[in-house]
């Protein structure tokens, strides 16, 4: 928990300097609200309960939904783009396995108010910049657009419904399913190898060039050119990011942290419209969601050893008469920003001293009588077991110098 | 929540120098959890589902059964006092009202392990300096003791039963029914005189001085004692506190916020053992909880206005062709730990200034061409509307002399 909140924290500020206010949203609201947004599979995977007023409810299984809710009720008419971050509790009823928790927890984001590739831009450089924050190394950054296939189908499928069909397969990466539906319907062939080709491309920005030059990839060619200005230059294009085609609407993105294997998405988003589901005027919004959790396991993966905050100084009275001044002390180091415990269960020397090494203490402070009455106490570096006398009003620096 | 996370992150900072560690438990456990720890009032609040696996699940209404539950499971053999801090949401299903939510969120400590009123002392001082370091400036601490009553009522009342109904009405501090009682079954006047007298007993650690010197009333000494090297003295004695008393075996204490009218407690606490309910050997332990929506409204009461994180700077290209400068200008403020935002929606100037305006930006930067040919920008304090030059190397320079 400790390393968990320090990460938390790194992320905030990146949402904070980017001038991204908080927003917080109920843990649990009116099932609708989640299934109106969502896919089936999470929508098979949500936890609903009747309410004592027999209402649907339930816990969130992500956090979007209720903020496009929030925005539509309560920030409409606020100056455009807004800028809103959120951390908190999600929900999915899955089968538990690392990666994958029933409780879990999402930071994440929503631009709303435009869908210029500015925005786009900035949503990605938040997304990267909190990873960055957390201290992880090694992770990929993969941008797609899901306007590139949708319109290459939508323009050579005539008929909606079946360009609609194609599309859901599309989303699937059914690609199998996809050529049986061409073969049966009689769709040219050549269009089949035109999306499974666009749907498998990937590399550096490079690859756009062997498409014609219409909006989208105009789009995601300002979109790199931004974040390179923003120092954000180890992205990726990956036109296979298919998945959510009924609910993103253009740029789509995902970081992973290839260390995690199979859960390896530590981070998903795109632009969507949503506000409209919610009776509000459709409005353009980019958003991201980070799992808290994955990156956690994946700065484990990455380290020998989790960090770890060891206090900094244990005091011990030498003799039940020194109780009274050690806790003078312990709470002077800690007046001084020092994480300091004392004695609370009146042990003795050697057993005091056996405590503070187990819970990896810095060092001791031992409070005798003798020392006392030249306003010094022991000073024990706990890592060395050097002992020397310290004058109480040096302690704190002398614990800050173990570092 | 700018202001709530301040607050939540400063009393994190209290916990962690006085050498607390963070747990998280899950949002929601099997209702027993909470049905075996919780009065029936609490039960009756309780948000109670059945999940997927037919199991009786509850979204926990408080969180300390959760900690004591992870304590016998995980932690029964670490070196005591094990000292925990835990930040969650809470649930309850009650009439919704100002201090009183569905949801609401709590930080709290347990000390397990110990009945010493080191102890207590210490869970004392943790509470007043989170509550202090939160800067709410009135609010009392009010500290009892579940033992002094219930010695009285149990050595002056053989009958066990009868001794156990009043502890009851006491709890519930119905007064009036527990005379009727007293009439009824023919109890000593002077012994309900006693009692209430005693429910009464409220001031300086002095009042004391009436009652006979039993083991509650020394504890309780040591405690002010403690608590006064701890460098608190700002504690009152409340031998009123009585609710809990099926489940405090000991000290109790509470904290008002004045302000607040009749939802004025704003943390609640006491000794107890509760890990023999969970399967464990019976431990000693204290802890309180602290209700944070409540520690907002109190400060919200004494604030003519709420903490505000403004914009530090907001970046404005005089023309089209100066967006990509200003991208490069906003990523390096924010390296610089400033709260920058750029233009994300292509407005023009007076509209921009209009935006950086309303979103309380402390200065716009603008980047035109002139002055970019020679490394500078126009910086516009907006609070007074005066505008110089600056080079771009030293605008995180002037933003921070804007203080």
């Amino acid at each position: 928990m400790a390393e968990r909140r320090i990460v938390e924290q790194a992320m905030r500020d990146v949402c904070l300097r980017a001038g991204f206010g908080e927003v917080m949203t109920p843990a649990f609201e009116n099932s609708e609200l989640f299934t109106l947004r969502s896919g089936q599979g999470v929508i098979d995977e949500m936890y609903v309960f009747k309410d004592k007023g027999d209402r649907e409810m339930a816990l969130r299984p992500e956090i979007t939904a209720s903020v496009i809710r929030f925005f539509v009720n309560e920030l409409s008419n606020n100056p455009k783009p807004l800028k809103l971050y959120y951390v908190g509790n999600c929900f999915r009823y899955e089968n538990p396995q690392s990666g994958r928790f029933r409780e879990f927890f999402q930071l994440g984001a929503e631009l709303i108010g435009s869908k210029n590739p500015e925005t786009d831009a900035e949503a990605i450089a938040l997304a990267v910049n909190c990873i960055r924050a957390s201290g992880l190394k090694d992770y990929t950054v993969r941008i797609g657009h899901i306007g590139i296939l949708k319109s290459l189908v939508q323009a050579e499928i005539p008929d909606p419904q079946v360009a609609s069909e194609v599309l859901r397969m599309l989303d699937k990466e059914d690609f199998d399913s996809l050529g049986d539906m061409f073969d049966a319907r009689v769709l040219p062939r050549q269009l089949f190898d035109k999306i499974t080709a666009i749907a498998e491309m990937r590399g550096s920005i490079d690859v756009l060039d062997s498409l014609e030059e219409h909006g989208a990839v105009h789009h995601l060619r300002e979109i790199f050119r931004i974040l390179a200005l923003y120092g954000i230059e180890d992205c990726k294009i990956d036109l296979g990011i298919v998945r959510g085609l009924d609910y993103y609407t253009g740029m789509v993105f995902e970081i992973d942290a290839p260390a995690l294997g199979a859960e390896k998405q530590i981070m998903g988003g795109g632009s969507y419209t949503l506000s409209e589901l919610f009776g509000g005027e459709p409005v353009f919004s980019t958003g991201f969601a980070i799992g808290i959790d994955r990156v956690m396991l994946a700065l484990a993966a990455e380290k020998e050893k989790a960090l770890y905050l060891p206090l900094d100084a244990y005091v011990i009275p030498a003799k039940d008469d020194m109780r009274d001044d050690s806790f003078r002390i312990v709470a002077q180091l800690r007046a001084a920003g020092l994480r300091a415990d004392v004695d609370l269960m009146r042990r003795n020397m050697s057993k005091n001293l056996k405590y503070a090494s187990s819970v990896g203490a810095k060092c001791a402070i031992i409070v005798g009588s003798k020392e006392m009455a030249s306003g010094s106490v022991t000073f024990r570096d706990m890592r060395t077991g050097d002992q020397k006398i310290v004058a109480i009003g040096a302690i704190a620096k002398a614990v800050t110098a173990l570092g």
